[in-house]
């Protein structure tokens, strides 16, 4: 079904879709129920339209406690009624995700890793047509190993790429390979960096992001258990990810490309580098400048919220 | 080097190997301090050697709450003094895992899927490896969905295999596969089975664990947010996978077995199967039949590691 194009009442941008957000599964509609076990929610014993349907913008991230923190962060940021301190765990029946709402915008942890981003996502999908949302952006607010960069930078991501700097998620079906293209929105991404200037301390690039099965071998690191490389190898490796326009490596952004790709939502990856992998493999900065970097894709974000919702000019 | 075998003065076992925990990589013997990030440890900041040095089993699980009850649940079995509830999560400082220690026993929470628990994996071999240990079991508890077995049915895992039913693990190395065997030790999988027989209310079998990469398409569930096959393709693909000796599907195993084997670690996976993958794909049972099916895997192995110290004969 293509988009239906409306006029955007709510805000300034013309290119806003009235999209509600689309399962591609034929059988979900003639079940009974639908348990969405990871996240310890059901279509039965909760209301998912009342209490999920104005959200408008969904932020995930691997760290609960990072994403309870961008919860209580965006309740400052909205200025929302309440104590940013009282909000509560959507998901406190199970430790599998952590969830939080403030206003329209829902903040979820997913874990390290495709397979667990994966079952966050299928079921938040899930999520969001039962509760018959529509317009939804997401955002995966992340951490990674720069390529090429000062620790500190931000990587709005332009293309999702595997390890062979291909634009491609290779999903397995039934004992199948089958391939998703990892596109991400274009707008979405040139939003956020033209954003980024309007912010101090937000040095902030488009470009690639490798997305790994491991944080060791598959990344090149020389620090881990098992290393069968040497360290040259290892910077030929990086040298060629960096001609292919890769910035920075993380473990999550092909499946939620491929899979927000798949199901019509408009997403962007925006990730700060933690180290610059041509000058080595520990993260060994200290904890306070940890927490300031991990704060600025949230930043920039939170901007790109506000906007939207005409609350910065 | 090949494992020296000594008399074994602690047990009963002539097969116990007097093994220290291997890595393999030529770098980190030169490392002047090795961070384990996603533990919140490190080589300089913490006294390894006085910490761990007398872990004989690593017991490791997705979710932190179960792994938590699990080492409260040994602290009674092993009849420590103190207060079970008073256990310290070691690894407090971040939130990707938590890890307590009771007596020779360490049990960790590894999150869902490969990429996850193989971050674990690595930062836990390099921790045995600094702490000197030897001679350790490592087990993995895990949930599962069985495949033509009754729910709550222990599987002890044969061979690990993946997607085409094989017993090997693909690793990226710096943009190449490489190719892992998977297999698991015999011995301690037998004497696992052989336990449970001596448990009441605990059915179990020894049967290979097919390890994917995803929750829903790669599993064969018709639930999804995508769903692109019929559900006689999907009982087709379990058929073949039964026939072909699997008996519970998960996400972990085959790179534990992998790494384990790597390392020369006698590894374990012991996982409950939640539902009979050919009678659905949603898990309906309730939450207290759930909770004492989860226990089983723990009963089983504390079972064995009471009798490996003794204290069961």
């Amino acid at each position: 079904m293509a988009p239906i194009l409306l006029n955007a009442v709510e805000n300034e941008h013309s290119d806003y879709i009235k999209q509600q957000v689309q399962v591609k599964n034929p059988y979900l509609g003639s079940m009974e129920e639908d348990i969405l076990y990871h996240f310890s929610l059901s279509t039965k014993t909760h209301n998912l339209p009342e209490m999920f349907g104005d959200i408008k913008f969904v932020c995930v991230g691997g760290s609960p406690n990072r994403m309870k923190a961008f919860a209580q962060f965006m309740h400052q940021e909205l200025k929302l009624p309440g104590n940013p301190k009282d909000i509560r765990d959507i998901c406190e029946g199970t430790d599998r995700y952590c969830m939080y709402k403030v206003g329209p915008v829902l903040s979820i942890s997913h874990g390290m890793g495709v397979p667990s981003i994966s079952i966050m996502l299928h079921e938040l999908i899930k999520l969001l047509h039962h509760a018959q949302c529509h317009d939804v952006v997401l955002f995966r607010l992340g951490t990674s190993g720069g390529v090429g960069l000062a620790p500190g930078t931000v990587v709005i991501t332009d293309k999702a790429v595997d390890y062979a700097f291909l634009p491609q998620f290779e999903q397995i079906v039934l004992g199948k390979v089958i391939t998703r293209s990892t596109e991400l929105d274009e707008g979405v991404a040139n939003e956020l960096l033209l954003y980024s200037s309007e912010i101090q301390n937000l040095p902030a690039v488009i470009g690639n992001t490798m997305c790994t099965h491991d944080f060791y071998e598959g990344q090149g690191r020389l620090d881990g258990a098992l290393c069968s490389f040497s360290h040259e190898e290892k910077l030929e490796y990086l040298r060629k990810a960096y001609e292919a326009g890769v910035r920075n490596i993380e473990m999550e952004s092909t499946v939620f490309a491929a899979m927000c790709r798949v199901c019509g939502l408009k997403a962007a990856v925006v990730c700060v580098t933690l180290l610059n992998r041509f000058d080595g493999d520990q993260i060994t900065s200290p904890h306070d400048v940890l927490v300031e970097y991990q704060e600025r894709p949230q930043v920039l974000v939170s901007h790109f919220i506000k906007k939207r919702l005409g609350l910065i000019v």
